[in-house]
């Protein structure tokens, strides 16, 4: 989406600036503001080492206390820095409530980066000054600012990720707004990475929170680009009703929660294709499985395969290992049943190679920069996909040299 | 071992040729042949599409036949290949039969190569004359004859993996002679490889193959390259008796096992350093966990890692990678109570960086090749060590390039 489409949700307002957790001057520190406090729902990391920020945004969770702001860094973690990492978010809080002249309690935080190294808050907090007049600058909610706050909050992300949708609705337009960075940690089983999703209608606490949970069931959760699961991710999504348009009957909220999802799974998509060092946006989906756990458990196999992701990268239509990850994902498998196809080629008829299929076919597919690899395990009706990217030797460099 | 150290077991024969399933010459079919029935133990892959010789060995070893020949080839794994991969292997076994004048019932045989391309049975028939030539010149069991064997089942692997053993007993020695190729799809889960072990004990089959179970579990099935378990790993171990030696007394059956699993030790250690495009050997070492099969979680997560390999390579003192893999391995973790060394150098104490933890000692232990990351949880008594490889360029470039 081009800069200057990108519809903004009514009532927040965006900075992002440069404190020094970063080298060479690059954007480190982001902050949105939502003029009226919105209502708060979030999931996070299900990681046994949940960074600070994330204890902090849990109890928020609880408190039920609607938020005004949210202030994200990049560049260190705050992660495994124990007690420490905890008064330093507390202190971040207090000085940012008091600059902004809001509650300590209204004030989400997220950082992402370096695990371990204890964590700089003076160097955050020299940056919370030229944030605030960055937000009061922004006054006509500028795409421009939107993109700076995006571009504060990655790490080895090479893009900045935006999205945004509008739902007509009886009372007028709502329209949702998201950031999120993500290019490595990526696994699915939650949403492993940073997405902010802005949103302008009215709405009740329970009805967001169900609401953010389905969607990021079926975007967010539904992407892996290394099979790591971070200490740190969030997605927070608030609804701050500046649209005036308060949604209460079961087909405008249906409407609405098919804008949220728009936005997350462009977002969820942009992580992907963004994915450190990738060069192909590959769907997984597997149908006719025995359950839908089942139809899971064998996508995330096939789609966290080294060997797998490996031959996308060599765009070698090397259906044995994809055959292979399906025997290992822990399913009953009746391997004389399993249909795969790439895009429209048909690789595997029940277990074999298809007699008509041709290694010409299977690579064209494989030279394509976005295909489908469907696998049809022909017992039940359980079925599930998800994205992924391959492994390539930028992911290899990027890693061994990169602290995350 | 050089070559002219290996002691090899008595009334084994080994010959390794080239029948053309490899390009350019190279060694791809072996056989080795036990001069008396030898007593049959075996491991196969728990992947759900097993090769047809892995279907063909199961149904073997339910037959209690004792084994005298096994035939093995590199570069067609004949996985995938449905009915005429079955009709193959029983032709091969047919005329492997026929020319070494013994039952089929007494052939055992292995593929390792490419999955799902048709086998190529008429190559390999080509080739039993010659082994069957080559078989009848090895009078001596020689350890050249033995070699060409370890080389003519490789396929990535850069070197033949070659390893025994002997063990005094009180009717005389006894001796274990091993050989292993495996270098890619190398999975904890099972030994994801073909090995070789060759025994001239005499000894009850009962006994042999709870013997093998054990030594597995904790040689093979502690090894982890890229999280890839094949369709056609086996291990299998043969005792021929030709040693004259037969064990009853607990004390020498105890003896010959701990010679057992140091040969398969040391062929699982030669897999991990020989793991496509390794360039370290790390063990990874979980203590204190509530239980051995949390330990176990803890250390597969860690070792599967793709950023903490990636970390192992770039030679990066990256515990935050290792702390996030802890974190996400399904376990519950007191994370303020966990405790990581690299070697002898204490990084993480309580959760946290270690206060008198410098950078350069941490990066001086990544710097060698072999290294132990031991982890404690502080919570009970489970543990588990198990041996992975760094993730590298070379890994991206064989994987993306080779066929298997």
């Amino acid at each position: 989406m081009s800069e200057n489409e990108t519809k903004i949700a009514s009532g927040y307002r965006f900075a992002g600036v440069h404190c020094g957790l970063k080298a060479d001057g690059v954007a480190d520190l982001a902050l949105i503001v939502s003029e009226a406090p919105a209502v708060m729902a979030a999931t996070f990391t299900r990681n046994r080492f949940p960074a600070a920020p994330v204890v902090y945004g849990r109890r928020q969770l609880e408190l039920h206390t609607p938020v005004r702001a949210v202030l994200v860094n990049a560049g260190n973690a705050n992660a495994c820095t124990g007690r420490q990492g905890e008064i330093d978010v507390m202190t971040t809080v207090e000085v940012l409530a008091s600059v902004l002249k809001i509650d300590r309690d209204e004030i989400f935080v997220s950082s992402t980066g370096v695990i371990g190294e204890p964590f700089p808050v003076t160097t955050v907090l020299k940056g919370i000054e030229a944030l605030a007049e960055g937000i009061a600058a922004d006054t006509s909610a500028s795409s421009g600012a939107l993109e700076a706050a995006a571009r504060a909050i990655m790490t080895t992300d090479q893009v900045p990720k935006i999205a945004a949708s509008t739902v007509m609705t009886s009372q007028g337009p709502v329209t949702v707004t998201g950031i999120a960075k993500g290019a490595g940690m990526i696994h699915p089983d939650m949403a492993t990475m940073l997405a902010y999703l802005l949103c302008d209608v009215e709405i009740g606490e329970k009805e967001w929170r169900e609401m953010l949970s389905r969607v990021v069931d079926l975007s967010f959760n539904r992407i892996s680009v290394d099979g790591d699961t971070s200490t740190n991710d969030t997605v927070l999504a608030l609804a701050n009703g500046a649209s005036g348009c308060r949604l209460e009957s079961e087909s405008e909220l249906a409407a609405l929660e098919t804008g949220l999802l728009e936005v997350a799974r462009q977002l969820a998509y942009m992580i992907v294709k963004d994915g450190e060092g990738a060069t192909k946006v590959v769907t997984v989906r597997v149908v006719g499985a025995a359950d839908r756990p089942a139809a899971e458990k064998v996508a995330r196999a096939v789609a966290n395969s080294a060997l797998v992701k490996t031959a996308f990268f060599g765009q070698d239509a090397n259906w044995g290992r994809i055959v292979a990850a399906v025997g290992y994902a822990g399913v009953e498998i009746d391997s004389d049943r399993v249909n795969i196809d790439f895009d429209q080629v048909r690789v595997v008829s029940n277990g074999v190679r298809d007699p008509r299929y041709r290694e010409s076919d299977g690579a064209a597919v494989l030279k394509e920069a976005e295909f489908v690899v469907k696998i049809d395990l022909n017992q039940g009706d359980g079925d599930f996909s998800l994205l992924t990217s391959d492994l390539t030797h930028d992911y290899i460099s990027i890693n061994a040299d990169y602290r995350s």
